[in-house]
């Protein structure tokens, strides 16, 4: 089975070359020539454009940065469309709107094209280790003739429900993730400003019900003020964004992931955008330096 | 060494029954005739008032709902404070705001008694098994001689620094644990309202950064809607204030703190306050119900 990789970026690179030393066939094309030496070096097929890609794949994955880009691949100028086979399968596994991916899947299956949105968490380290989890919506059957791809690819592969399914439970990990590093953020400086040791209120309230994973992950981080990245600012930005226009489109006031949009899109303008987004504690610092 | 125990509740008798089966003197003098009953049958001492208790007690354990009440027991009409031995030591282990805490130490001070503020986190159930986790604020000396007691009643005993530490180590706990029971809520509206199975969502998240103690205990009580507690909306409600509390008190703004006290004060007034905390979901549910 011929795969064709679109978006050969910190995380589409590696999930294209874990396909290769997998022994899929794996076609590309990228903008950049030291990418698509790596390719072939790693015993890829370059082709000039993405529509030779598409013209050749029964699969094609696309890892772009949003929703726009995904669609312009797709659909645009140099857009794939009308180059898929029919019976192919496209696999978006960017991070988009989940109202995005079901317009896409419809203009698809008109050109009897399946598709699965399955978007992934974990950073470039799970990319490279092929140990990304990976959230999929779509229908049984195209999941099931993709999940030895994405089971290359990824540690944990769950069908979350049909298209859509997979971003929506991306934005819901988002949501989660934001708030709670503002909640750990918050009550570390509410301990620093009573004089009290955060290292030690972190010990001490971590194997309790107030412990999670991003508190094991972020919390050491604030303390030391270390925010190299991780996940960066701007793109956990990019995906509340996309929180915020699915509640619009939806009419459902999100009150947690407004106040979590404020804080990144001020963070981001102040030039915090490529750090951690563990650098939200910034926000809270400053509250607690503000009335000093 | 004899130990009083002021607060034989929910928590307290289950507290000292612990410590009486660890074969330590335990003297308590409750309201409650049965419960004294209780105390008696399992080898422990039971004398007329409070005063009696301090009188005769190289340690007092108090555990009561809060400050007033700690206030009360110490300092008020039938309070203990003249009949503490010189040279004891009064271990608080309600929940209590941290301010509170070093006033008191403060005051016991100046009669050569000792003091730790001791909260602990974990409900009934830990509380009979003797693993709940205490969070110790006072001196390291004090806090030494302590330790076994505290390790009898506790599974995880750590000691976060100087009074005031041990309920600022909670406050901080309390604010992580309303803020991710608020944001589980809103990630699991938003995915019912995009139509995809809540249970789904959760599988696909909770092993990865969204993954938390939280999660995992609460998102299945909110996806059946079963509230039962567990630690209940008015007790959390109590522990919030106290943050509030504590924030005024520091001229500190703390945004989540104060979302999750309108959200937590709803509640208890519409009648959810013996509700389990995760009935925090019911105010994201209506939010996800007002504009459909």
């Amino acid at each position: 089975m011929k795969i064709g990789f679109i978006g050969l970026g910190i995380m589409g690179k590696p999930m294209a070359k874990n396909l290769l030393k997998a022994g899929y066939s794996v076609v590309a094309s990228s903008s950049n020539p030291l990418t698509n030496e790596e390719i072939k070096a790693n015993g890829g097929q370059v082709v000039d454009s993405l529509k030779e890609i598409a013209a050749v794949s029964e699969v094609v994955i696309t890892m772009v940065p949003n929703a726009p880009e995904v669609k312009d691949v797709l659909f645009g100028e140099e857009g794939i469309v009308d180059s898929l086979k029919p019976g192919s399968i496209v696999i978006d596994m960017s991070s988009i709107d989940p109202l995005a991916s079901k317009d896409i899947a419809a203009t698809l299956r008109e050109r009897d094209v399946q598709f699965l949105d399955a978007p992934v968490s974990g950073g470039e380290p799970k990319a490279i280790e092929g140990t990304v989890s990976v959230m999929v919506g779509g229908d049984e059957v195209t999941f099931e003739k993709c999940l030895p791809i994405l089971q290359t690819v990824g540690a944990s592969v769950v069908r979350v429900g049909d298209v859509g399914a997979g971003n929506s439970a991306k934005l819901a990990n988002q949501i989660v993730v934001a708030t709670n590093i503002a909640a750990v953020s918050e009550a570390l400086v509410l301990a620093d400003k009573m004089g009290v040791d955060q290292t030690q209120v972190y010990e001490a309230i971590r194997g309790g019900l107030a412990g999670s994973t991003v508190m094991d992950a972020k919390a050491p981080m604030m303390i030391e003020g270390d925010f190299e990245p991780g996940f960066k600012v701007d793109l956990h930005l990019k995906d509340i964004r996309n929180v915020m226009k699915t509640g619009e489109a939806l009419d459902l006031d999100l009150p947690l992931t407004k106040f979590a949009s404020d804080i990144l899109e001020e963070l981001d303008e102040a030039g915090y955008g490529k750090e951690d987004h563990s650098a939200i504690y910034r926000y809270f610092e400053k509250l607690g330096k503000e009335k000093k």
